[in-house]
């Protein structure tokens, strides 16, 4: 089966709709049709290059939704036709991480997907005239077809619209998670979001859902405190308009410090003064963005040792498989927010402008209708 | 009344028993007749000079056991001839701190402690010919007598013997404390323990204790490992043993890095090393020894990410007052060891040459006899 896929050959330079081989499903694995998929800034890391563990060529994408086309021998728990959204984070519940109940990071296909194949045979199943285009995070959603494993694929309601949910497979769990899971926010709490996103977004909203009394978003550009209140931040604090650093004006805002804080930007010195602006003796920081490679963060002991706690977490924590259904049905009950996240629609010969998009102000989500 | 103290003049001079004012106590405040007192690895570095908030000339010391001798104005909860331990971190039970439920480190009399003096009058109690000596850590126990305010004195059994329970102010409570209060290990962990000082020998029994599994000690003096099997370790790693860092060791040691780890030293390239010998998804590292002032911590936040946890302890996260009387008890219960870590015995005026023996293999703890 041919179809079209984006293939980036290279870094930085623009990705190419291409005629791609998409191989069928071997055993433990599924064949996806894709038909929404949104962009990510984790696909943008990757294509700038600065990922020393991108690969290339490869079909990036892993914020997306489709049916299920084809299954691979052993595959019990979907079949053709069943809408599914692919998980980057797998949950084969078996492996060591699956049954300590203490996390979601499934250990089960990462040695293949971190390194752009299939687990069977170590090989890609995507090909131009032969030759392999590796997969991207288990997922390679920037493609009409596309082949991942069987414990990476979370079965959804058929009525959910894909158009919308295929954002429940990164960004809006990322941050709703990190609250959820990782934090556990308790009513009342003092919050404070750096980045405003639609990981930081989705913190607030999570934030919002759990009680918290005061939501501060911190951002450089101000101009997103308005779309900012409608997710649940209550205040807003820009860097650029204070001489202290940021954590002694949270600190100074809050008498003490925040209760939790969520770093949703991926710079390290932003990670540190959200550990920093937490209170003294209970003071939780939670690491959701992604650092570049080779960067690090620091802080004094000392702020460890007064009770602040220093976590961080991936795809907020939810167990992809047993708990991205679940998400679905609250969106469908209107309980968490989805389609206000989607700023642009495009077709799929579009993607580049997409990924343009990215960096343009007012852009949270851009959502590609792959085979329009 | 004039009594004996060692007082340190400068740092790094031998301390100076010298006869010493001690004013009586004010509102809220007690008068404590010091009779045994351990030394402290804090002492040694305050007195050291390389404490910027050391004052000078103090009196330091803060594991110690003594007698109400008398007490101030408005002091309800301890009358004169009740058996006390003095503690370093207060419990009000009525600040923001002690109210949290979150944490033990009380701050209503931090600000004089923080600075030498006490509360009410921001002002000392010791004094030489009119010339003001500093408190230290509000306990001042190498000294006959001492004032502390009455939220930092823990009320205990006038049953327990004084030259042994001293020990209960400080290194004991700390390294239990990190293990049952901050880390809450469970049964069946893997535990690693940095540096078998007191304190590291104390997370040992209290892993122990809580049923680890495995108690993997970490010191590169392997003459320990005889000491600590006593105390509960199980495996001894000695990182001069290793060409590998000796994360990867015990990464490799144990499938994976460890569920909790323990460092015990006050050295930052040993708390990376703790944070990073844990394990992927749940692995949580608790900074329990102290660092040099103006040291950084550092780790790359992927750490975080995926998974590990890290934090700090301070006193081991007891509620002084609340607690350390119930440690007391379990002691005489023979429920910890108190005895064990109890490697010296001199008297007042040897107190130089405690300080040098902190520094000699073998030695623990040193009990001062403060009128002998």
């Amino acid at each position: 089966m041919a179809f079209e896929a984006a293939v980036a050959y290279e870094p930085n330079k623009p990705l190419v709709i291409e005629d791609v081989q998409v191989a069928p499903p071997q055993a433990g694995e599924v064949r996806i049709k894709i038909l929404y998929t949104a962009l990510c800034h984790t696909d943008a890391y990757t294509w700038s290059g600065k990922d020393p563990e991108g690969l290339f060529p490869c079909i990036l994408g892993h914020e997306a939704a489709g049916i299920i086309e084809s299954v691979g021998e052993g595959v019990t728990e979907v079949k053709p036709g069943d809408h599914v959204i692919p998980c980057y984070q797998a949950e084969c519940k078996e492996c060591k991480f699956c049954k300590s109940g203490k996390t979601n990071l499934c250990g089960k296909v990462r040695a293949a997907t971190g390194v752009g194949v299939m687990m069977n045979d170590r090989k890609s199943r995507f090909s131009i005239n032969g030759t392999p285009i590796y997969h991207f995070m288990g997922t390679s959603t920037f493609s009409q077809y596309t082949v991942v494993h069987d414990v990476s694929v979370a079965k959804i309601t058929p009525e959910a619209p894909l158009e919308k949910v295929c954002l429940l497979g990164c960004g809006v769990p990322t941050g709703l998670g990190a609250v959820w899971n990782t934090a556990k926010v308790e009513a009342g709490s003092i919050v404070a979001v750096f980045g405003l996103g639609t990981v930081g977004l989705a913190v607030a909203e999570g934030a919002k859902a759990a009680g918290a009394s005061r939501i501060i978003g911190i951002d450089i550009d101000s101009k997103k405190y308005d779309i900012a209140k409608n997710f649940g931040i209550t205040e807003f604090v820009n860097p650029k308009d204070h001489e202290k650093p940021i954590q002694q004006v949270l600190v100074d805002l809050t008498d003490g410090g925040v209760d939790y804080s969520f770093e949703c930007i991926g710079n390290v010195s932003v990670m540190r003064a959200a550990l920093e602006c937490c209170h003294k003796g209970w003071g939780m920081s939670v690491i959701v963005g992604v650092a570049a490679s080779g960067q690090e963060i620091s802080t004094r002991p000392f702020q460890l040792v007064t009770g602040r706690v220093w976590k961080g977490t991936a795809f907020g924590g939810f167990k992809s498989r047993s708990q991205v259904p679940w998400l679905v049905e609250k969106y469908m009950k209107k309980e968490i927010k989805v389609d206000e996240y989607i700023t642009h629609n495009l077709t799929f010969g579009e993607i580049n402008k997409a990924f343009d998009l990215m960096h343009e102000r007012g852009c949270l989500r851009c959502v590609l209708d792959v085979h329009a």
